[in-house]
């Protein structure tokens, strides 16, 4: 094996966090596009698992192109009705038959999909609210196998694929995290109130943070314009609990600021989120795979979620590259941002990329040189190792979205 | 109200009992043509059900076109597998909007399809091996409201159709009906080995009736060849039971003809229908509305399956002919065949058709004139009761097919 | 070979032509159940060609199953539009792979559809009006070639099944079809206003005959209210005069009797298809093999357009048992109403069927004992050359709507 | 009107000109993802100019989510064939009624994707090689009007939405931008051989940059491998010679890269794009607003194409603040590079930005200081103009991917 090509040099500009204004966004996972993009990474999670059971290594597939159609319905307090059921199509390609055998590919993808959505968009009725429908083309199976478990070489480059890494998140990215993985958690499980539709938004300017929630409410659960009300001065509090959690700055929380009481437009709805009722949606047109949209720093187009894990370098290099910020993170002390670029080079082994380009604003008080020899070591560890990247994916051990 | 128009004259033929080739098939419950069937006329009931419930009376719509899509399966013994899901378009006309109140049409359609399915194909698996989909287009709001709980007037007919109907059943007639009815009854409920798609043809040539009965067998239920083999005779034997209860004929059955036991072809289904593996199916293809296709006989062409029962003067008639054969052979002594058709008039109420047209081959030991009277007034007042059929229809008290 | 079961009998019963009452029906050509049979069974004669062309016999497909879903249009005077499309579902099975060769059998069903539409409902805008769509299962390479310019073998029948045919036709069914013909043909070369969806109802009691005529009338062809009077007058002079040339019965025509001047409610479209605002079609719900609809006749249920014309019994039945009845009746003489039904017998070449069962009024003038001979020996010619019906069927040769 | 919030800063970084690694991707006119994003810029663009057409000013609607589902191939040299049609779902919401008007809304979507399809894959043939689906749910003709001919006022922020845009382009930029454009423009016009599905990849690496193109052949231009070779020789020559006019830099051109001319598997295409065999597509996922993926850069992941123009407050600031970059760029001199975010205020006029932030790297001997009154006196000049972007998007003057 060659050296790996890893590139360590100061960023050449100010951290994330000290600049005078940031932007940041996450759409939670009932968003019409996270619907997607979950939908499309348990199908490839449920692909990858049949093939392994089936033919001990995962075939070629790539089920990165689930589109979803909006319904329509008629909310109304304490519970209204959908009145068109929300339609999605998963798409994508994926092998059939392999060695005479023929794999239940569709089937596995429709039910791997209906399963994903009974258990995160809960107020959705199957049945009634949902058409899955599934147009998945035939791979080819005489591409090469490209994964087993009995198989430990690293596959090659197939394409000229770029990933990028971010970390530590700065404190607006943290809150914004914080406030749709918690009102989505602990605080839906006592308020059922809430819809997973969740999108958070957060603007920062010099020390002054607005977070803007938009939060799709289950009509069942409530009674009157009164009770909505309390309902959201209740997220609010909630929300601005969390952010002040992560941050001493001055924090403003916003949540359903679209509603007019007065005409009673209200964000309520029956099932939780907006697919319902006029928001379509699509893979890779949301969060990035380290689940937020993050406008200030560079961010692969690449959609993550229903990639083959096995093959697709982009898919691979946006979650290591996070994964690689991250741990250089969490083991070396002093640094107050870092970047880190995969590009990958055709025909070359994954683990040795063309190049590993890691940017680094340090605190005022390190010095680049003095750690600089650990950062290399973990990127280099990280990338000999990239292969667990693969292997946690299926296992459902790492987010994309 | 002017007289009804009823022509009752001898038939000038021999009883379809006493032709020399007699021909009869009906198809089971499972079949991809009465699945289709089954669900148009499953939605058909739920909207008008929906109507009255949301509006008072049933509004305009019709959903005769169901539309299903052959899976893929492979089935096995002990239990095979459905690859591709069978995909099931349910396509009609029906009113969205209504006095501003919009209505759950779409929502209704595939939930109802849903139950229908679970309900008569338990062996499928709704989350896997079947899509339902659906496109209803729009139906108009402006249409005349045509039937309601306080609307006792008889409607217009709005075309030229006409009806058939027939009585009493000739043996082999009963026999087929009689066959795939305990089959799909009692049978199944001891025997889970038979999935509902049973298609039953019966053959008489003068007094020797062959019974060919194809059955999809469930592979879950059959261990291996000699099982399997064991499930058909005993079948055969049921069969044959169950026709000798109808006839003194010479009977023949035969049971899934087309295995070959050598080849190991054989009619293994993992869900109990041929539509998992490349039948399709569609609506107004199979059974008439008595559940039996008749060569013998005139038959209409009309899809009485999912017309909507308030207005579709078709399935109406189709529904009250054969209603009306019925009763006049339960209440009257001596009629060997029976048939009456009803051609409607536009324009007219429809109690009071062009022609009321039956046609009778007696006993030979009795007199047409003499019970003449007696039919006649049953014609009329099945007639004056028309509406009836409707409400049996919506309440599920008839069968179309 | 075996010799032939033939059986040749008195009718017992009325001709058709003198029974009291007698409806017929026709759909024409652009009569939404017979745009979908029109397309099955183009694609049908496409995928024969396909496989004749590409490996020299014909392989297993059928293709009965075309789902048309009705679009929205605003027709108006001097031309309205299209508003919301014509949905048309191909649906159906065919061989896809064959001795590791892909077939572009999606492709090649998608274009006949397309070029069928654009050849027959001229004045539909492909590109706008209707949208053509496809899914057909992949059926078995493995099954037995069934058919090819070297293989002279007569197929085994693989089903009990029956086809039935009639000859003469009566007036009734001569004016029914000559109109819809006419009107369809020269008339519509002169009178572009007048569009392919045209439904012709004859009913004739004893002497009298109604003949009712619905006809999609195209938009962009009408000036106002009373160019539309003008044309529907025009066509009712025509139909009338069409009629006489085949009864001397006295004939009354009515020409889209829904029609209300007064409301301004006619039967106005854009492309000359009712498709385009509310009414569905699927295969089989239409005309029977012979184009017309006769329920004072027995007839089959089986879709006859787009069954596979090399294996299919019931189509190939349906369509030789009309072709031997007409042509009985143009080599005999004597003979009122002739009536043969074909049975199948499985396992047998179906030029054996199991019974080849004719029924017969003659003229009062005539013995049937005298032609029987001759009959008979038309039969027997007739169905030893029944692998012509194949031939005709793929050279577009003989009709089966 | 307030002053507005106009930021001018120094960017505090190099000039991606000066960075060390620079990545720069455009995704040519026939790449499965722009397809996506052509029909639906091209939709909107039939959507607006139909609602100015019919009732003055453009309803409410959104078309940012075609999807496309890729065929199957078999691509073969002087000319293969697609066997399985691609199909592409043109998936939004769109007001049908206003006012009581019926609008022809899916039609115009279909035609006018059908269209631009004929207009830019030319080797495509529509009736055979694609089907072209719409879903368009209702949206609601009580939205607020937004824009009319007459209506000068200037529309409100519904959404906290952010655009990005950058000036001048980089050398790599350039070049990447020149070269898909020139292939797809005058080389194709005289080389029928290259498909538009062109995929430009270009790498910097201090002052040597790399140039990979991807370009899907058309089969009916090529002879045979030798003949392949030639062509693929002839492009490379081309693209070399595209790449010199803008940089003075190393520059190596690959084309092709992944064929393998031994084994006889080279980018072969019968309508010389992916999405003929196996790549799906969808809207968003390629090229940003300016025509390129620039990972250095920062990017909005909004969807550019398809949005609404009028009321797409994310449409707007992302071509309005390219627009910017561009104007100052044009008429500054000094300026090494500019970038300027949009940041949107829910509830003030699109004009009034929450905040315009434009980041500048002069050139060395320029001060900023110096050219930041000219540079203001642009921005607010553009920002007080920004209706014109509305415009210019429906006549087709700006590109949106």
């Amino acid at each position: 094996m060659t050296e790996r090509n890893i590139a360590i040099e100061a960023a050449n500009r100010d951290a994330v966090e000290d600049q005078r204004v940031e932007i940041v966004e996450r759409k939670g996972i009932g968003h019409p596009d996270s619907i997607c993009d979950g939908i499309a990474e348990t199908v490839s999670r449920a692909l990858s698992q049949l093939y392994l059971d089936r033919v001990g290594h995962v075939l070629h597939y790539n089920t990165d192109e689930t589109q979803l159609v909006a319904g329509e319905s008629i909310p109304d307090f304490d519970g209204g009705e959908v009145v068109e059921p929300i339609y999605i199509l998963i798409v994508g390609r994926a092998t059939k038959k392999y060695n005479g055998q023929r794999l239940p590919v569709d089937s596995t993808a429709v039910s791997a999909a209906r399963t994903y959505l009974r258990e995160n968009i809960p107020a959705l009725t199957l049945g009634t609210d949902v058409i899955v429908d599934v147009r998945l083309g035939q791979g080819s199976g005489d591409l090469k196998d490209v994964f087993g478990e009995n198989n430990v070489e690293i596959p090659m480059a197939n394409d000229t694929s770029f990933g990028v890494g971010h970390a530590p998140l700065t404190e607006t990215e943290k809150i914004v995290q914080a406030v749709e993985m918690q009102l989505n958690g602990p605080y839906a499980d006592n308020h059922p109130v809430i819809g997973p539709d969740i999108k958070v938004m957060g603007k920062r300017e010099n020390n002054s943070i607005d977070i803007t929630v938009a939060a799709a409410m289950i009509d069942r659960y409530v009674a009157d314009l009164e009770d909505y009300a309390d309902a959201i001065e209740n997220i609010r509090a909630f929300v601005t609990d969390v952010a002040h959690r992560h941050t001493n700055r001055e924090v403003t929380v916003a949540v359903n600021t679209a509603d007019d009481y007065d005409t009673g437009s209200i964000y309520l709805t029956v099932t939780g989120t907006s697919a319902e009722m006029g928001d379509d949606g699509s893979v890779g047109r949301g969060n990035r795979a380290n689940g937020l949209i993050t406008p200030n720093r560079p961010m692969s187009m690449e959609a993550t979620s229903g990639k083959n894990p096995v093959n697709h370098i982009g898919k691979i290099y946006n979650l290591l590259s996070t994964d690689i910020a991250e741990s250089v993170v969490a083991d070396v002390d002093g640094i107050r941002d870092l970047q880190i670029r995969l590009l990958s080079q055709i025909g070359r082994p994954i683990d040795e990329p063309h190049i590993a380009d890691a940017k680094i604003v340090t605190e005022s008080n390190v010095n680049l040189q003095a750690i600089e020899p650990e950062i290399r070591a973990i990127i280099d560890n990280r990338l000999a190792d990239v292969t667990s990247i693969t292997e946690r994916v299926i296992n459902d051990e790492l987010t994309t979205f």
